[in-house]
């Protein structure tokens, strides 16, 4: 391993740091090429990061570990190209560095601009999958961040093998390999949290659990969600057909996805006739139903409390309630609505309206699916994580939420006191293309 | 007093988050309407608040509050019209809810808008001016957030005139009256910061440590910023009168301001000239000087100690210090800044575009005081807080602080299975005006 992946700690940080300094002002083209000479280094090591991973799925299944675990650990030549034509994806977005967002004439000669620029150092914590350390490293590369990464202690010779043959091919750039640094304690999770001089943002990548504890254990701000508590609400004015395949691809496509819905809200008037359609539907992709006393009237299932409402099955369960009006649709998302995503099913424009407007969540959807809430789908190139804060970047954020931005001013001994007091020039105010 | 402010905590802030529910749907008319409502109120009951204001006054007289406070809790009729014409220039700014950001096809009928919405409800919690109970009002009403504001128990009566005014004024509007709260009671404050699942902003108004305080002690996102160590840097390159200009506007224009530079740093190149000249002229202003042996060396001033460079002074006090370079000048910087506004003088367009890239920090200047750091000077129309952290909004912020963005997907039945899988359709994500 390079020299900065066996320092102690502060000194790794430190030098990241210093090297971040450096990655913000790298042209477009030398972002590109580094992630260029990122994807060929991948390609010549391939041989040596498969065989460091099967030792980590070796290890993994004798100390048997569970399968899900172990088939996201597990990178096999297939992934490993997936991953590096993900490299070059993100070579083709569009800089998110240098963007003028402002550009304003405060008074003659005295010139702001407000320009995007990098937020500085990463720090990214996953769990088991080695293939994140492939596309944090070439998000961090495009968006001009240095980054430390932090994986889980069974893809330790997964990641030491990936970050070795990306030292490699950036020795060949502009980009310092030192902005890219691998920790390997599980103790070290804990002091990068408290550096909050050094890092600037925090990534984690895993379990709801996994998340909730970062966040409680940092002031860095967090980028990420612990809990997606999903709503389908179908309205007595909607598509029955409709609502079924809705409700059937919101639960059923990938159920352990942060945005598959967790209840399905049924208003009074539909409920006899939707009930037994979307049971059946329901049941026959294998959903195990639980539902409030009315919803139980019209199909047999399991009776849901309230745990049920405030609970992320991430697993093929659905609880369903039965109400009386939009405004306790209403009323229920924002008791037990985490923010993520909630849909609506109707064909009545001015109950859609209403839903789409008071819903305070990152998406609020109209007849379709709440899997469609994700990055690549909205278009946005790439993916760094979901966030469901309130506060912007909100929702699945792009390279966006890899940067920020500053004010730069630009004067000829422009001094205040001219602008000041009774005799105060005034200001321009003039914008600039 | 209204109901409002007398109820048990919880049960105000659930009202005022009810309450936010139909702010953030009311239209740039209904909410323009309302702030002259409050504007006129204010007029209206004047008489009144000046006197509960005297009340207050004469109260921290008899208590021995420090002059600078009773200063700044002083409301007489100058400052109230001032306040109120605040109101009425708030409503001439443009709306900041509902501005379409993104707008895409993702697929035939799958339409995508992103739209800024207001944040919800804001927590303000301020020392003894109670005319920020105006501004912060009228900035909430505007952005279409509800409020709950707790001022310093010696501007109590001031509060309670003001805010029973601006309800007063809210009856004849759309906009609810139990949008706005006050709180009364010191141990409310605890509570608040508490309450993370009801208030989506903190924005603390007052000294240093008051803001660290706050920030300290609540997981509800903190709008502001503790220290504001700025820097001037005169490089060797400088133009040496425009630098004393500067240098003497930005340490004394307002020393206390968190704009005010607390550090200037000096070429060594230039220093045998330059020092004595910038000594002078800050002595004439009543500077208090400290500097490093090198400045010692040029003028006569008590020495500076690390502790120096590491305090905000808010006062007529100066540290210098010679460097040998501009780097050695961004290693300060980037020791010792806080990330509000940094400064160099330079006629050098190399080392100023390398000072501008390099430093991070809100605002970036050169040739110009730092004093210009603020949000009526850039132009942003209103400033509700100057914000030091990386992440947007940075520096100073205007009304797109008090807004987020939420995603609103319309189809007509779309589910994310067809676009899975080996027949997956494509995605259009197509741009729409």
């Amino acid at each position: 391993m390079t020299e900065a992946l066996t320092r102690p700690l502060l000194a790794t940080i430190k030098s990241v740091h210093q090297a971040s300094r450096r990655t913000g002002q790298l042209s477009p083209e030398a972002k590109n090429h580094a992630l260029e000479a990122i994807a060929q280094a991948l390609e010549t090591f391939a041989p040596e990061i498969i065989a460091a991973n099967q030792i980590d799925v070796e290890q993994a299944e004798v100390a048997g570990l569970p399968k899900p675990l172990i088939a996201r650990l597990k990178l096999d030549a297939n992934k490993l190209q997936g991953a590096i034509a993900g490299v070059r994806q993100v070579a083709q977005l569009p800089d998110p560095v240098g963007e003028v967002q402002i550009k304003r004439e405060l008074d003659t000669g005295l010139i702001l601009q407000r320009l995007s620029c990098p937020l500085g150092v990463l720090g990214v914590i996953f769990e088991a999958r080695p293939d994140a350390v492939i596309q944090i490293s070439a998000l961090a590369v495009k968006s001009g961040n240095a980054v430390v990464l932090k994986g889980g202690k069974e893809a330790l010779h997964s990641c030491q093998a990936i970050v070795k043959a990306i030292h490699q091919g950036l020795a060949q750039t502009d980009f310092p390999e030192t902005a890219i640094a691998l920790l390997t304690q599980r103790s070290e999770i804990q002091q990068l949290l408290a550096l909050e001089q050094w890092v600037d943002l925090i990534i984690p990548r895993g379990s709801n659990e996994f998340v909730r504890y970062i966040q409680d254990h940092t002031r860095i701000p967090v980028l990420g969600h612990a809990d997606g508590i999903c709503h389908l609400y179908v309205d007595e004015a909607a598509d029955l057909a409709q609502a079924v395949a809705i409700a059937v691809d919101s639960k059923t496509q990938y159920p352990a996805a942060c945005n598959a819905i967790e209840t399905l809200l049924v208003h009074a008037e539909i409920a006899p006739k939707f009930l037994p359609m979307v049971a059946a539907a329901l049941q026959a992709k294998g959903v195990e139903l639980r539902g409030d006393a009315l919803t139980r009237q019209f199909v047999e299932m399991a009776p849901a409390t309230d745990t049920d409402w405030a609970t992320e099955y991430c697993d093929l369960v659905l609880a369903i309630r039965v109400v009386d009006s939009c405004e306790q649709a209403l009323a229920h998302i924002d008791t037990y609505g985490s923010g993520h995503t909630e849909a609506i099913v109707t064909t009545n424009s001015e109950t859609a309206q209403k839903f789409l407007a008071q819903v305070d969540a990152a998406g609020v959807f109209q007849n379709c699916s709440t899997r469609f809430a994700d990055g690549f789908r909205y278009g946005l190139g790439a993916e760094v994580g979901i966030s469901t804060a309130k506060l912007p970047p909100r929702g699945p954020v792009g390279l966006e939420g890899l940067v920020t931005y500053k004010y730069q001013l630009v004067g000829a001994g422009h001094i205040v006191q001219d602008y000041s007091g009774p005799k105060a020039k005034p200001f321009t105010h003039k914008a600039l293309s």
